[in-house]
């Protein structure tokens, strides 16, 4: 089971340790990681996929695979600049959201809108202004992110997300 | 001057009919619209600008140009799906967001990653969960979205933000 | 009626003079030039287009508009390299290829991939080399591109070939 | 090291077996294969990696892991349909091509842009119509394609064209 790891390139160091915890817990439970392939947040979850072992796959901006962490298995060069977020959260079958830059946000709209479920672990919280009226998309706004505190759960969470979008 | 307008595919009566004064407005300024190509907001937003003879540009996901709504007079087709999100936002000096489903939320995610100027009429609000430390892009959240209540307003804080990045 | 135009960076000078005179005729019959708004082939047809009082796009690969040559009315900024090469032959109800770089290749191969007609102006020539078997296209080879010496004809072609496509 | 292996959807079956020799031969030499995803070479390649141990990445042009072949390991789901063919090059540290539809061709003239070494295997000849000035791009043509005839021969060559590109 592939499951995307979305965040920001620099994060404060609590959050690395929570995001490393992260990729070792999904490469216990035999999840594939994909993300972004570049530092922060990312290099965190693919070094501790890899230290249990698991795979890790970076989809990169650019066109150069010195450009990916040292924790990226397989490098996926894209060359495409920020549309690549797109193809981030579409390859995972749940997309876990740590913490997060402006590139995070629209990593989670992105899955929103595909329909991929989201976790989110200190992460983005948005809602549409327009109360009164409710707004175009009836004012869901974030409530479809699942929200969980520790990197534990939300692997939990994440793959019984995934098993249920696959049944 | 090229502003982009982001919003969504369906919206409330009344956003639609800001929309359309939007296009209007952005018209009379000498502004060529460029949006997604589509219905609800972007459709409004053309209609307005078609009406005082302004130029629209539609940046469609698909590989058809009857997708594009009537009122878009280059409608350009990417083929690439909800990436083509990054360059309606690209193409513009400033954006404007409209109301708004994920889409425009992935789509003011993008500007502002890129350093865009947003105005927000009845748009998202959004922010980082992690108060205490601040998050990984120092807690900014939403702030840097010019808010505005009416199109005359929005016209006006974005093109002088424009002015302001040509600067 | 828009026409992608798809050309080298650089070119020989008589090239370029073909270039410019490609624009002027696609201007004159009321087309808009879409190109990928670099130099070379691109800035000439777009230089002959402005000259007779036509629109021009250029579809760029990266994210400054500065990027686009002075003859470009309309930059669409999408900041996904050669990706955008996709939608600068999408975009055109017929596409013209003038001389040509790989990149011009590729553009021919991604119109004939979606059955956009392509007018070949001293551009490509290909052919699948398992002669025996004839390949898994049916060894249609280049057959498809409509070979021309001059731009009138190029535009003639071009526009006739828009049409039966509309029909 | 990463090989891309690009080819149609659809192919003669002489080319599928020798697709798939390819596959088992470059899992045997410690390669993982890199493709679009799809059926025809892509299947081949795959299942013939798998079969030896190998891994596998297809980068897909939709949203729906249904859409990758059974001997798919690892999909990468883009949504932005033949955009993606620029990303199955890229991610190669060679390319392999195999006879091969538009879309192949497509693929050889994106990595030959980028650089990227290209073994063809009964694969596409292509050359500029403009032989008295040499064209664009000095008349290379397509002599930059290391020309093999069996799969144990692109292996070799596409191994030292990567390796000689490492250096």
């Amino acid at each position: 089971m592939l499951i995307s790891v979305v965040g920001g390139d620099t994060a404060p160091a609590d959050v690395l340790v929570q995001a490393e915890e992260l990729g070792r817990e999904l490469a216990r439970r035999g999840c594939t990681v994909v993300c972004g392939g570049r530092g922060g947040v990312m290099e965190a979850v693919c070094r501790g996929a890899r230290a249990e072992g698991g795979h890790t796959i970076g989809i990169l901006p650019g066109v150069d695979r010195g450009d990916a962490n040292s924790y990226v298995e397989f490098p996926i060069l894209t060359g495409m600049g920020y549309a690549r977020n797109v193809a981030v959260v579409l390859s995972g079958e749940a997309v876990i959201a740590v913490d997060g830059s402006y590139g995070t946000l629209s990593e989670i709209a992105h899955a929103l809108n595909h329909g991929r479920p989201v976790v989110g672990l200190h992460t983005w919280s948005f809602s549409l202004g327009r109360v009164a009226s409710g707004g175009s998309n009836g004012g869901a706004g974030d409530q479809a992110i699942i929200r969980v505190s520790d990197p534990q759960d939300a692997v939990e969470k994440a793959m019984a997300a995934a098993f249920g979008r696959q049944r």
